[in-house]
């Protein structure tokens, strides 16, 4: 199975390490060549077009930035469906629009190839690690020819049904996170005031009703002044947007994911776009009277 | 230590059951005399009035609905301030706003008494089975008096700080819930429309950024269309909005809980007030266009 990777950014980098390690990987292709260095010098191939790379590929694997890129990168003049091939199966990990993937999808079909969309998540340290989840939408009965390859990068491999399934899953994932960072944002604000001592406030509330990942991994962070990522304020942005749109495709409201994704608009006016998702945290604050 | 024990609701009743297994209570009282009896014809005493009960205490416990009446069984004519005297210690298990608890507190030291407010988190099965989160606020050096007390009725008993700490770190707790809730129901809801297997979403989702205790506990349940309490919607309005109340005292603002706090009031409006507060997702539900 020759396999070619494309977009090597903090999560496609690890991510294709761990395919070449456990395949071997034929080619490789990212916007910034500098970043491909360390695997060229493992012996990896460099493509100047995703076009020449599908050429050569049975399977291309995709790990890029926003909707526009996977746009970009599949339906360009170079861009994969341009090298489409009978058999040739492409996997997007990006977290992109369900219809786009469906459009891929059908896409690709026409050119007689297969296509899945596989965002993950668990970040940059899932990636690092291989134990990120995947959310894999496309056809089953060709789901098991990429199994084991997705079982390389990931520690958690489902499959969620039709093309698109995979984004859907990721961004009922990206709404629940909405909800629980801004209830731990909040409550931490509360606490600082109130005047308790967080550390113990947390040792009350961590193991009951209120526990979710984010007080578990991101409090502490916040408590620290450390607002670094993890994962991107305008990642999360982009995401919520997502969702909003299909929210409104599918008839439903959510409230809740809207004003927090107004409130993640307002981090990135004030500049903290390349922050971590906990920076949500500095918003409310800037929003408090002086102490 | 002649204990006494005041409110038996849904959690008052087993807490006061397991405060008589291993301390014997002296006497109770509760608005709805019937449900004294399970105690009462364990030997237990009836006491018409909490001034009464007070005389006859050492420790007189309590755990009741809304402020007002905590207020009551404190502050009223034949109330527990009444019947004070020097040693009394008094422990109100109920979440109330964090000046009443200070209130009291400044009052029972006046009479040489002492307060602790020690609101729990854990609900009706945390409560039957003595595994309650307790965060006490109250006089340091008199905790330990009351410790083992907790401890029959709480698996996780934290002293938080002066009188009110306790009451402002139940508010923090829930904050945190607000957030998951709406994060948690929207995101069903979003699933639901985009056509996914839920069951299957949730096994991709659960273990990742967006585990929560809501998305473990109550996501099946509405899944199953069960939107029994668990904890009343209306019991919920009253802490958000004691939070909301406390913010605005504190100079923050909190716009996720005031959101929450609105699609609350939303579904009391709709008869919700005694579904459990996973009921936000039939909110949601009925914003939605027909399927």
């Amino acid at each position: 199975m020759k396999i070619g990777f494309i977009g090597l950014g903090v999560m496609g980098a690890p991510m294709a390490g761990h395919l070449h390690r456990v395949f071997g990987l034929v080619g490789i292709h990212t916007r910034t060549r500098s970043k491909a260095d360390p695997l060229l010098s493992q012996g990896v191939a460099w493509f100047e077009t995703p076009q020449a790379l599908a050429q050569q590929c049975d399977v291309v694997c995709t790990m890029l930035g926003f909707p526009p890129d996977v746009h970009a990168v599949y339906f360009g003049p170079e861009g994969i469906l341009a090298g489409a091939h009978s058999g040739l199966c492409c996997i997007d990990f990006t977290t992109t629009r369900p219809q786009l993937a469906k459009d891929i999808a059908s896409q690709l079909t026409t050119c007689g190839g297969f296509f899945f969309d596989a965002p993950v998540s668990g970040g940059d340290v899932g990636a690092r690690q291989a134990t990120l989840s995947i959310m894999v939408g496309g056809s089953k009965t060709q789901f098991p020819i990429i199994q084991s390859l997705l079982e390389a990068v990931g520690q958690k491999v489902v499959y969620q049904g039709h093309a698109g399934a995979g984004q859907h899953t990721k961004m009922t994932n990206q709404i629940v996170i909405a909800g629980t960072m801004i209830g731990v944002c909040e409550a931490l604000l509360y606490g600082v005031r109130a005047g308790l001592d967080l550390e113990t406030m947390l040792s009350s509330i961590r193991p009951g009703a209120a526990g979710c990942w984010t007080l578990e991994n991101l409090a502490p962070r916040i408590l620290k002044q450390d607002f670094e990522p993890g994962f991107y304020i305008e990642h999360f942005v982009k995401d919520m947007e997502i969702a909003l749109n299909e929210a409104s495709r599918l008839g439903i409201c959510l409230p809740g994911l809207a004003l927090v994704h107004q409130f993640y608009r307002a981090a990135q006016n004030i500049g903290l776009g390349k922050k971590g998702t906990q920076a949500l945290y500095r918003v409310l604050e800037s929003l408090a009277s002086p102490t």
